[in-house]
């Protein structure tokens, strides 16, 4: 498209472009809209600025005069000849603060516009943020608030344009994006603001079909979380196989429990069918457990139960390129309205009913988080993890190769689990871009959301882990921003970040060096440190030495031992501080053994989280907690990796 | 100064200005240099913009006479009477890149120049530089390369402009500050770049005493490092006391070693003197562990020895207000020419004679690295790691109050000593900035700095621990960063970047999903991957299952079991990779204690840290390690932080 079609384009849908003349190469019209750029417009030339021309900040006709005869010369000089088919184009000079706007086609979301600071600022700030195509007004200002750019509107030299201008433009793109349909990428940059609003001086166009989703993913009739019974196929009595510990896990479910292996016999005092045939009632929930070649045929034999949903532990599908056996799998699960998650997965836990339905040597402990996870080695390092924590799940999903059930189904279906308070997420890689922003949209419960997959080569190898191709990270990270995702930058922070971000910390401490790097460490992480009051003071002043720093951190200085400790924490467990670190160094009096244990004590009546400074000096204190299995750390950063 | 006097000052300097025109309100002169703002100029009106003072874009005579008009009316309709001593000042619109710079006067650095993008940009991008007064070229141009807008220098819109034309600009300012002698701060915003080079717009200028030093700090004409004798006063055989750490400590001393304690006696089966006088032979170094009031006594004592070298251990000093003492030592030190470390510090390691003076628990391992800190509680816990580690340190300065050798003396110094390759710093804040940056200049060993008090609370925090002013984290970093330093992010690296950065990490791994986050992180960090090639791949197949990753990380599947391990190491040890991370999640099939003793056989021909991602089911390996000192991680991103 030429220049002056795409001002014409733009202007019929609402948008504001310069003033503008096109003519003919022969003639020089008269101008009234100084100061002007002039510029050559021919299909012969693609790079305008590189043949010359171009020419700008062009104040009155002897400059106008000047420019025209210049452009022609330039282009003659390169030996091109221009004709009656060649136009120039005038268009009115606009100076003001230069945006950009955009819109891709993506991988994974689809259509999205990008919108931030333009010109040749653009490339040096990457100060941009994502927006949906079907993002309502709060997701954009939201978006745009991501920006730094965004503090500009609204103040914007003495204008009276503010964020609505922005927001209001944004949904004009919206809205010709919808309406255009064969718009396939979009590039405005520069668009200029002043006190005239928003003009766009410069567009590109690429033409294509635009994907606006109509419908998002299958509707789900039957909740995966509402399970009376499960039968474990596969279940074994060799404690090296997986099918024992699932077989083992569900015993405690407050439902019936009926286990299959095809030898028959007994497990845990339970029979075993030789077949899920052989079962008389209904099966709601199955657990399948075998080789992957016969994991079809055991799907097939479950639709004569009534199955409603399905967990495939297998492996031995994408991930080792047999994706035939996938397909089919999927396509019983359409047909017979089966919910499935897996294969290649760990399993799902539900606490309501108590059902553990993984293999993990853990148990999980009933609580108010539903984990969902694309690794089951990442899951199983967190369940460990919370175990030590003493955090507790009120669902685990482990979605392995995620052939059925994905995440915007699952964050649908929690909505109606009453033991659900929060979710989070670790995603490598989604397929569906638009349905997972419309479930978290909709979700009424907050969302936590790790992401691999930010360089390139940890793409290449989640894609060689799990067949899902990662995407962009930046555009996932602030499309999830927009629509309110909590985004966490560790997995550890999955399971910490929603019940234990603390809004007062104490800090105890025998070092005043470490203690300013965790208060940095703090503050950066924006989180808040107690304030002690007078009170507070007078009763530290009566067992620390004269020389304790007066404030938080509480510094009871280098020669103190256990005691030391024990008297301070006696006194602080009053205070009201969510979270006491205590920072132990190994100086010359450091009993550090003994400390522990008096943290270990104090730690019944208080959050504390002692941070064990050295190596070799703290060993013994170090395996003394891992005994008790009280969480401490090694580094100080790593202590405040969740806050 | 009005906007014409600055003109005038700035083009007599040799900047340049745009063309302008002063002028008395009542007249209205001709101007041949459109497009102009016209401003009004006059000692009633401070800030013009809000009284309607500025016109902009003005491309005409027309133009000009409407806003010459509309100016007067404003301020008229403000109550403000014009007379004859009021002006316009008409100057010509300049387009370009918007940059920005100023001089500060910082209460550590002393006079120092701030550069980066400009215009409204400059509050909300914070794309500034830092530049010492008397920064030499090479200074500048890395200052300057810290910017993301220094990537327009050189390509900018067909400009002939480059990064030179930025540097002779700084120059100019430097010797422009240097000559005037009475500009206190400085604020040219906005510099416009265009083809026509840099051109000041607009300008502030505060006038005051310009702070450029003259002399240094005193110079030294002992070695603080090269010593034939130690006294050790205070040497005590109380087990519960420093000085009997200190004394014992220092025995494998290679010279003479006195002790002294006023109550005589002996010692380690050495003579305890009584007095510091009854030591006949001269001292080279003496290390102070008396009470605080005793100290300038011994002191006194030591001159008589021709002392050289003193280390004050003891504690009671500015820490505690005491600011009186601290003073008489520090004039006893300039008069008799002694080297102080000190007071209140952890004491000085100095591995070729193996002076350890020192009251840590454990022995420093000899090494290139030399380590000085502000907190004897932050290295007591690197000297604890660096034995983990098994790093060793050439020097080792704990400086405590740091009342007289300061981190700038200790570089130079350090420049003459072989045993010492690289220099880490631990600092909380520096009182002479103008120095440290000169001897960071001067050093040709790589010096990596740790700073704390990055935030205004932890500022506090170290404002109580020693007494020093923290100063602004982004001067000091930008500032050290242009004279080469490498600012570390967390302690750790001060001991572990030196020596440990690798070149090529392995990923060895039970778990594909924890492997793409480590990826992740160490790509984050700069480093890279080890590339596997063909007979690499040859070698692993034949021990591992079909499905293995095939790439770098070596995704060796969940089922694996110590044999495993063991098999993939005894294949990867030949592998050119400097770093092996091994990480074990636990899983169904996971013997953690067996992969542990594997991972330990291994690591003795090749360096191997592994990633233990889980808690209770890992318990055992973790304590196992502990036991055998190897170092292992138990997070991912904890694991790559010293990268």
């Amino acid at each position: 498209m030429l220049e002056h079609e795409i001002y014409q384009l733009l202007e019929s849908n609402g948008f504001r472009v310069p003033k503008y003349k096109q003519f003919t190469i022969n003639d020089m019209p008269d101008i009234d809209f100084y100061p002007i750029a002039l510029k050559i417009e021919s299909p012969k030339i693609v790079h305008k600025s590189e043949y010359g021309g171009v020419k700008t900040d062009i104040i009155d006709y002897i400059g106008y005069k000047k420019a025209h005869d210049e452009i022609v010369q330039n282009i003659k000089n390169y030996g091109i000849d221009l004709d009656k088919n060649d136009y120039f184009i005038a268009s009115n000079m606009i100076y003001g603060e230069e945006l950009f706007c955009g819109v891709i086609d993506d991988s994974v979301f689809g259509t999205i516009i990008l919108f931030g600071k333009g010109g040749v600022l653009l490339e040096l700030y990457k100060d941009i943020c994502y927006i949906d195509i079907v993002a309502n007004e709060a997701e954009i200002i939201n978006a745009i608030n991501l920006t730094r750019i965004s503090k500009l509107f609204g103040e914007f030299r003495n204008s009276k344009h503010n964020i609505e201008t922005v927001v209001g433009f944004i949904k004009k793109i919206q809205e010709f994006i919808k309406k255009s349909k064969n718009i396939k990428e979009l590039d405005l940059n520069p668009i200029i603001l002043n006190s005239e609003g928003l003009t766009i001086v410069d567009a590109r166009i690429k033409l294509g079909e635009t994907k606006i989703p109509d419908e998002v993913s299958r509707k789900r009739e039957n909740s995966f979380f509402d399970n009376s019974s499960v039968a474990v196929i596969g279940a074994s009595s060799d404690p090296n196989k997986v099918g024992y510990a699932i077989a083992k896990n569900t015993l405690s479910f407050m439902g019936e429990v009926f286990f299959v292996n095809k030898n028959g016999g007994e497990l845990f005092e339970k029979k075993c069918f030789k077949d899920v045939a052989d079962i008389e009632s209904n099966i709601d929930i199955a657990i399948i457990a075998v080789p992957s070649m016969a994991v079809i045929g055991e799907i097939q034999k479950l639709i004569g139960k009534n199955i409603k949903n399905i967990v495939i532990i297998s492996a031995g599908f994408k991930e080792v390129g047999n994706f035939i056996a996938e397909r089919k799998i999927k396509d019983l699960a359409k047909l017979y309205n089966i919910n499935i998650i897996g294969p290649n997965c760990l399993g799902y836990y539900e606490s309501t009913k108590n059902l553990n339905a993984t293999f993990a040597t853990k148990n999980a402990i009933a609580g108010d988080i539903a984990l969902l996870a694309q690794s089951g080695a990442v899951l199983s390092a967190l369940m460990d993890k919370a175990y030590d924590f003493n955090i507790g799940f009120s669902h685990i999903v482990s979605f392995g190769n995620m052939i059925d059930l994905n995440f915007a189904q699952t964050i649908d279906a929690l909505q109606n689990e009453p033991s659900c308070k929060y979710i989070s997420i670790y995603a490598e890689g989604i397929q569906d871009g638009k349905a997972f922003l419309q479930s978290i949209r909709n979700s009424k419960k907050p969302i936590f959301v790790y992401k691999t997959g930010k360089s390139e080569l940890a793409k290449k190898a989640a894609f060689s882990h799990t067949g899902n191709l990662s995407g962009n990270y930046a555009i996932f990270k602030g499309l999830l921003e927009s629509v309110g995702v909590n985004m966490v930058d560790n997995i550890e922070a999955l399971i910490l970040a929603p019940q234990k971000r603390p809004n007062n910390i104490l800090i105890v401490t025998n070092a005043g060096g470490p203690a300013t790097i965790l208060t940095d460490y703090i503050i950066d992480r924006k989180q808040s440190l107690y304030v002690l009051n007078e009170a507070n003071i007078k009763l530290l002043d009566e067992v620390l030495p004269n020389n304790w720093s007066k404030n938080n951190p509480i510094d009871i200085i280098g020669d103190a031992r256990s005691n030391r400790f024990e008297a301070t924490l006696e006194i602080i467990k009053e205070f009201e501080a969510d979270l006491v670190f205590v920072i132990v160094t190994p100086q010359f009096m450091t009993d550090a053994l003994s400390i522990a244990k008096v943290l270990h004590k104090a730690s019944q009546t208080k959050l504390i989280i002692p941070i064990m400074l050295g190596g070799e000096s703290l060993k013994d204190a170090k395996i003394f907690f891992k005994k008790e299995k009280m969480v401490y750390f090694e580094s100080l950063q790593e202590a405040t990796s969740f806050l």
